[in-house]
């Protein structure tokens, strides 16, 4: 599992930059306060008209129509319940032949607070997001959901 | 809910540097090791001198000196616990009209962790703040504090 | 404990750039992935040769050989869970003298998902790296962890 000092060194030759550190961050912030206010249809358009989202389960949803019903399917879980998704160590890297191809890997935690204020939080997930930038805009084209899995010891 | 493409595009318009963003994300580190430090003077002093902060429940302080009364009648809460605020999902936005104005939104988790190592939580929030330059330096003019409430389903 | 206006612009004279903000999140992104994993030798690779991590409990590891020794040993308590390094509020301050030297103060919440996806919490801490660039790449040279506290009320 240890990479080569060179794959290190190859890993820091595409440092992300500043700026779009910040572009990255910011996106995801909207794209949570969409679906945490579950806005079902807003979160599907921050997706490509044939983005894809990969269930930890391994369920795949294809394109805005069928993420829009298997969310709206899910709905009854989050009643009586505010849902807030927690991403921490992004990890960039902009696409060696394509500038506006982005891919993310990032840590998720998920809490539910009820209406008496306990919270309670689903099982950790690490996410690979390929994103595209079109008319300067960042989209999700494509969404892996990994349940976080015991290591072996 | 859903926001028009065209609202997006103006979003995406007053983009936030890199340099702002770890500018806005330092000032909240900064200001957050004082408050979970419960050096209640170092906290009011990241406010200007008429900041006011309006807590989920309603309640208004306005200025420093009814911030810090407000907080050291709430000490006791904090006896025997480390607290500590995490942040995530920043959305930053620079006034139109006034560089040095800044508008933040932001999600909050808060811990309490008791001499035993024991984490609790509390409720989480969402908190709109509105940070002003002044000498090179920022500070939080107004604070708004809302309660995570289930959405609609 | 209230700093002086003079000492708050003299932290905020050395301000952290976008694109190092960026490099040290990315850097410790990488990192928690390696520990995260359980992948020690690629761990104590993220370290200086002379690296070493003062644990709150105040032993001192010094050296990759004796870091990975130790958490070696430490493995049987991650069997059957999914350890996740969460960090928040970097403070970054590039030496004065040596800009290939970099001081970093952040928070740490570590979660336990086990098989069933139960998350539990390990107390909160708070951490001071040291961090140096050799030939471009970070490495820690020094990390010193403070298990929070409750402070004095």
């Amino acid at each position: 599992m240890t990479e080569t000092v060179a794959e290190v060194a190859g890993a820091a030759g595409s440092r992300v930059t500043g700026d779009l550190y910040a572009e990255v961050q910011t996106f995801y912030a909207r794209q949570m306060r969409r679906v945490d206010a579950l806005d079902i249809e807003g979160f599907a358009d921050t997706f490509t008209e044939d983005g894809c989202v990969v269930h930890a389960g391994g369920q795949r949803q294809s394109g805005r129509a069928e993420m829009v019903a298997g969310m709206r399917a899910n709905l009854p879980r989050y009643r009586g319940v505010a849902v807030r998704h927690w991403f921490d160590h992004l990890i960039i890297d902009v696409d060696a032949d394509d500038p506006d191809t982005v891919r993310v890997s990032y840590y998720t935690l998920v809490t539910l607070t009820d209406a008496e204020g306990k919270v309670s939080f689903q099982p950790t997930f690490t996410v690979e997001d390929e994103l595209v930038r079109r008319d300067g805009r960042l989209l999700t084209r494509e969404r892996v959901i990994h349940r976080d899995e015991p290591a072996a010891v």
